[in-house]
This record gives C-alpha cells, sequence and structure tokens, in this order.
C-alpha cells in the first residue's frame, strides 16, 4: 500500500486503527477455510461514517475491501484474495439497544453471537441462530452469510431474524432497510438481499434482529441407530410427534471419532445416531419429552437415553461440536461441506457418501442438521500429497453433483466464498448467474467489494 | 391496442384467451382499492413459455404488463394505470405438487390461498399465511404483494414461506430462484427480492412453499376491554404467557358496526376487544388456554367468553372479518391503511386515531393484527363530498406521518401499489428510493412492468 493511501486511511480511523505490519497482515490472512491471502493494510473503524469515508476512498482508488468478523468462515469469504484492504469489525461490538417491549435488538456488526444471545437471556429473550461458532463468530458474519446451526430445524436461519439493516455502499452512501416491526412492504426486500451476499454488495454497519421469549426448559435424547437408513426414517417419525429445536444426525465415523467426549459411553458398535432437542416452557418440553419416549422406546433401538442433567446435556453438545476438530486425527486436511438435500433423500445422499469414500480412498463422514436435510459432509485428505489432493477435489465435485441431482443445494449455511465458486453452475443456472452479475455491477461497479467471492471468473 | 399486436399475442395463448372486449375490460379495471383503469386487452395465458413470449413482445412494442390474480389487493397493484395488457392468472391454477415427506408445495400463480390451504390439510399439512380474503385470493397476489394474516403473529408472513420461485423477466428470460430446502445460501436471495415487488421487477410463474405439520386443536378467547390501553397492555401480557397464533384487536367502532354478527351478545359500551386463538394438539392448547384463562379471570374485564365449539369459533372469526364490508354504514368510501407499529406504541397510535377522528370530522376505526402491531386503520368519507376527501386525503398522510414517527412502517402486508406510493418518502430515504430505482431499470429497462406502482414519478 501507498504512503498516500495509508495516511488518508490513517486520517479517516486514527493512526493506531490501521496496520500494514507484516505480523498483523498475516493474522488477517486466514478464516475457516484453511487457507491464506495477506491483505495490504488492516483497517479498525468504528462507525459507519468512518467506513463511508474508506468506501469513497476505496472507490476513488480502485482498492478491493473485505469486511472481516471473527474469521469463523469456512467458504474464504473474510480473505482478502485480490489484497487490498481488509475492514475488521472488531471496535464495531456495541449491543446499542435491547428491546424488551417489542422483542429485539439492535447490534453493530462486531458483536459475538454468543453475547447478544446471553444478553437477551439477560431479558428472558432468546436469538435463536446458533452456529457452531456462536461463542466466537460475529453477527456481521452470521448475516452476510446467512449462517444457521442446529435450531434452525425449529427456528429458521439467520434470515429470518434479520428485520432491519445499516449498510454502506460501495461509493460511501448509507442506505437503511427494513423496519422494526415484524411486518413491513414498503418497498423492495433489500434487507434479504443484503443477507447472505456474503460482502459483495455492500457493508453491514448495523442490525436489527427480532427476538423471541426465552425457552425456560430443555430435555435432550440421544438415539443410536443401527445405520443411516434407520436414522433417516426416525427423523421424519420424530418431526411428524414433536417439534425438536435440534435434530442432529452422526454416522458411524464421527461418533468414532468423538466416542471418548460422551458423558456415557456408547456400545462398541453403532451404525448412526441422533441427538435430539426439546425447548419451551417445563410442562410442555417434559410432555412432548415423555410422549416422544414412549414412541421410540417401542422400536428397541440400540439405545435410548435421555440427559438426566444440565452437565450431561452439556456432555452430548460437546461431543457434537467437537466432531470438527477431532476430524483431524483422520487425515491432516479436510474439505468440509455442508450441502442440503430434502429430508427424504437423506439415506441416498448417506449412501453415495459411503460410495465417494470407498472409491476415492478416503475417509469420508457425516454429521449435521438431520431435521432440516442438511448434512456436513467431510473428505478428509492429505494436501501435500498431490494424489490425495486430486482426489478429494474429485469427490467433492461428485459430492456436489449428486446432491445437486437430490434436489438439493451445495451450501446450507457457509456461503459460496472462493471454495465452492468454481462449482456454483451446477447448481444455478445461466440466467441466475447472468441476473447475479448485474446486480454485483450495479452495487459494484468497479468491482472492489470482496472481490473473486461467489460468482465464478467470467470467460 | 392495434390489430398486428391483438394478432400476436393471440398466436401466443390461442384466440379465445385474449380478449378486448370492452365489458370484460371493465371486469378487470378495479380491484381492492376501489378505483379505475380499463386495460386494452386481457390475456389469460397457460404457460412460463407463453408469458415469456408476451413479455418478448411486450418489450419490443413497449407495451405495459401488469399481472393480476383474483383482484383483491388494496393498493391498486393490479391495475392497468398506463394501459397496456393484463395477465390474468386464472389459468395457471394447478397445485403441481403436495410433498408429504418433505413438507412443501409447488404453485402456479392462481392456485387459491384456501384451496392450497384445503390441499395440504388433506396431508395433514398447513399452509399458515391466512389474508382476510384468503378464500378468494391468489398465491401468486400473497408473494407479489408479500401478503400477511392474523397467524402471522406465531407464524410470520408470505416471505416466510416462500422458498423458491419461477419467475419470468421483462425481456422474456425465465429465472429460477430460490431452493426445495429450508436452508440455502447460494448467491443471491433473488427469492425475496420479487416477494413483495408487487410486480414491477418480474412475473411470477412458479411458486414452492413450505408447509408445517396441520395444528389439530385450536382455542378461542374473546376479551372485552375497557379501553385500547388495556387491550393494549393486554396484547403484551399475553404474548409474555403464550403464544397464540392469532391476537386481533377491534376498537370501539369496530365493534358497533359488527356487534350483531357475533354469536352471543356483548355489553352494550364496550371500549375495545381483543379475539386470541391458539393452535397446536389437543393437549398443548387446553394447557395454554387453561393458563391463559386463569390469569385473565384475575383481571376482572367486562367479559371474558372461550368459544365452546368450532361453531362458536366460526361465529367470532365471521364477525372480525365482516368489519371490513359493514363499514361501509358509517360513510360510502373508506381508506383502509394498513399501519405497523412497534407493539408497545400501540396505545399511542390508538390515541393518535382518535385524535385524528375529532381534528378531521370523520368516522375513523381501527382493527388488526395488534400481536405484531399491524392495525388496520379507517378513515370513512364520502368521495363525492370535495370536503370530506380533502379531509380524508389530510387523515391518512397525518396517519402516516404519525405511523412513521412511532417507529413504524405505512405497510405491513396490503404494499404500497399506487395508494401509497405518493408517501413513501415519509418512510424510505432518498438512498433506499434511489436503489430501488436502480434495481427497477436493472430489472425492467423499459418500464413496461407494472408502470407507475411502488415509487412516486420522479422530479
Amino acid at each position: 500500500m501507498d504512503a498516500t493511501t495509508l495516511h488518508q486511511l490513517q486520517a479517516i480511523v486514527g493512526r493506531e486503527n490501521v496496520t500494514v505490519e507484516r505480523a498483523d497482515l498475516l493474522c488477517y490472512s486466514y478464516d475457516g477455510s484453511n487457507l491464506e491471502y495477506p491483505p495490504e493494510a488492516v483497517v479498525f473503524p468504528s462507525s459507519a461514517a468512518e467506513i463511508s469515508a474508506i468506501m469513497r476512498l476505496a472507490t476513488e482508488k480502485r482498492i478491493p475491501v473485505v469486511v472481516r468478523g471473527a474469521g469463523t468462515g469456512m467458504t474464504g469469504g473474510a480473505l482478502a484474495v485480490a489484497g487490498g484492504i481488509v475492514l475488521a469489525t472488531s471496535r464495531m461490538n456495541r449491543i446499542l439497544e435491547i428491546d424488551t417491549d417489542n422483542h429485539l435488538a439492535v447490534v453493530e456488526p462486531g458483536v459475538l453471537n454468543g453475547d447478544l444471545k446471553q444478553a437477551a437471556a439477560r431479558h428472558g429473550l432468546f436469538y435463536p441462530p446458533d452456529p457452531a461458532s456462536y461463542s466466537f463468530c460475529t453477527l456481521g458474519g452470521n448475516v452476510a452469510e446467512g449462517a444457521g446451526g442446529p435450531a434452525a430445524v425449529k427456528y429458521g436461519v439467520t434470515r429470518d431474524y434479520v428485520l432491519a439493516l445499516e449498510v454502506v455502499l460501495a461509493d460511501g452512501r448509507i442506505l437503511h432497510t427494513g423496519e422494526r416491526t415484524a411486518k413491513g412492504v414498503v418497498g423492495y426486500d433489500l434487507t434479504r438481499l443484503f443477507t447472505g451476499s456474503e460482502g459483495t454488495l455492500g457493508i453491514i454497519t448495523k442490525i436489527t434482529v427480532r427476538l423471541l421469549p426465552l425457552p425456560t426448559a430443555r430435555a435432550t435424547l440421544l438415539l443410536l441407530c443401527t445405520g443411516p437408513d434407520q436414522a433417516a426414517r426416525l427423523v421424519n417419525d420424530i418431526l411428524a410427534r414433536a417439534t425438536p429445536c435440534a435434530l442432529e444426525f452422526m454416522d458411524r465415523t464421527a461418533i468414532a471419532i468423538v466416542r471418548d467426549k460422551f458423558p456415557f459411553p456408547l456400545p462398541e458398535e453403532t451404525g448412526a445416531l441422533l441427538l435430539v432437542e426439546l425447548d419451551g416452557d417445563r410442562d410442555s418440553v417434559e410432555q412432548q419429552a415423555d410422549r416422544l419416549t414412549d414412541y421410540l422406546a417401542g422400536l428397541h433401538l440400540p439405545l435410548l437415553a435421555r440427559a438426566k442433567d444440565d452437565e450431561e446435556r452439556r456432555g452430548l453438545w460437546n461431543a457434537r461440536r467437537a466432531i470438527s476438530p477431532a476430524s483431524f486425527t483422520l487425515k491432516p486436511h479436510k474439505l468440509g461441506e455442508d450441502v442440503v438435500v430434502p429430508r427424504s433423500r437423506i439415506p441416498e445422499l448417506v449412501t453415495a457418501t459411503a460410495r465417494l469414500a470407498a472409491e476415492n480412498g478416503l475417509p469420508i463422514f457425516s454429521f449435521g442438521h438431520a431435521g432440516d436435510g442438511n448434512l456436513h459432509v467431510n473428505i478428509m485428505y492429505d494436501r501435500d500429497d498431490d494424489n490425495e489432493r486430486q482426489r478429494a477435489r474429485a469427490a467433492k465435485e461428485r459430492l456436489f453433483r449428486i446432491t445437486v441431482e437430490l434436489g438439493g443445494t451445495i451450501s446450507g449455511e457457509h456461503g459460496v466464498g472462493i471454495t465452492k465458486a468454481p462449482y456454483i453452475s451446477l447448481e444455478r443456472d445461466a440466467v441466475f448467474l447472468d441476473v447475479m452479475r448485474d446486480l454485483k455491477r450495479l452495487f459494484d461497479p468497479h468491482n472492489i467489494l470482496n472481490p473473486g467471492k461467489i460468482l465464478p471468473a467470467e470467460g
């Protein structure tokens, strides 16, 4: 970055809030995708006004600007693939308002999902979206990526909670979308156009979300199954009898790698498992749990257990959340894909995954949000081995093709970023991609907002 | 319409599916807004392919195209204000699929909301959005306008159910948005960009919606209150204790005009009332209703009644739905506005409405979806009386200003159309309107898709 530009950035945000130190740049060069692209500068703005000034400068000088929350994204959304500025939202971390009368919150983009959850809970309120990284990912990132989580099966995803946004456009204009009310149809739905646009259309500087009353009780069931087919059938049976707030699946391999993390021992040979959670008030949770347990008891599953207290419940969830980190005991690297298929097609997807593993000679395993057909399929490999790398890539592309053939989507909650951009045309046709390119050009004519993301390179 | 164009349209859809007869044109010249604009031709296409051909012709000849479902819209969305073609969706009325495994339906735009509800119910499934006109309004219109209804307080609005759309663009290209899964973040959220865009960006030709399990029981409570303040306080109290699927408010005047429609007599002096409905399975509904009734009994309301059977329940709802038609006993014409304020501001809105009535010397009354702050404020007048017309317009503008000052929106579910277009800048700032105009130009460069709607004329 040239000295003039650096001085201009310092003039906008203060000397101490810009860095071009090599060591700093490295810290902001990676994210959950395990790829690395160092930016030319990292800037820490504190307001929409400062971001507006940065964007005017960036437009004038055609500098790429990549927004970064906590860097937990899985598809490279926060990586400066074309250099330029990384705009870190860590200083914009205030919860501006919790409106207890109207059940909503207004936050800056750098607020952690878990911090909002806690602040809301202090008022008896609840922010449901719960990506696995919720204790350290930011709401700005959640909105930009359209994040989901286990609770989506009952509560929906981030887009279902965003009421209004403040967005700085590429040319520095500040846009206000949405409303503070649950209903509102005045003008185009720009709120949801920016939600999930991965920082390519504008920079989110303020977020209004709706909140729900906080559930006061939970019941958590663990079901071991003979195999994925039984598990998939159970998913539908359970959804016909209850409205769980989580319905998580693990295949044989996923179970094996976190076996020692469970709060009680599991039988040696377990084909698959489901983790089912119910929430609500104490009476309705107990009733639903009893009714569901009665039904499940008649099926003679290999194991049917209910967490006896909060500690055991947390133990089950810790085992579930340990899958991703523990997977590296299988191989040093991972392609972790969050494909979604219509729920009834889960058995076919799981079968196809097993076949892919056999054909490609790699450990491939699945876990995830079975209740809405959203499975995390993990292709384990060693990226320093050329042959394994090629086989992993081939398995990934085949997985995406199978997913689309089953009527599904190649990303349920991770976004497209750079890791899925080459495959977007498996799912979206030419008209869709043309409309996307037109929108991108309209909002970002100089291609400075998170360039290189979502859309494959043209030509 | 010139003879060549007429022949070209006949060649596309068949001779019998185009009309330019004056009597026919009159039938398609009005909607729920009570305004009239006859088109030059009415066309009845049967497929996206035919609509694509119509749009190529319309683009070539710069003919305005206005889509019309059942004509129940309240803001003039289906009116041919610039002449041209009205494209009626009445022949595109097939329910293409109800996927009972994955809880979704695929329909053509001319399917009636109530017909989808019934078809889903036959499979134990439920399509929640319920505009008052649900038995005769179309899903295409619902999606185009972003329709709501009483159930929104628990279940959300139309946009919360639309998963995917097929849309014919102005130039005839056919766009497919969304996915058949509850989750999906591949590319921009075009589904919701078209939802609520009032036919100004494209023509919806196929709709995929998600369905829920059908609630098997309902309990309906009628609460009479001393006045709107008590009713507004009760709304929050009730929402803290239960999750009703309807929480409807009527003010004194609304009650008076439908008093004889209630299934049981009401006390002569009733300041306001709430209609509360709970749904779910029998056990949970009974429990919630008992708990709520216990709480409410302690408040010594003027009346607290529970519908004793389905007939009484239907009677209460018939009274609620009779308000709109019965209002014309007050005055021959009405400005019916569906403003929304944050729930806690309802008392201020109701007070302001009473003041408006006094100041303007017109009957103004409110009823509607108090649970989400969405009140239907009705300004009654005689439009053949110049002075009354002016006072009604002044009251409407003042109502919108008050709504926005209270942090609300001027339309919760009716859209903007032509009747609210002159007021949009009370709520949306110049940047928002500029972005909307840019989007409109991008999707409809020749301004042939429902011209004159939403956006006020420039300059």
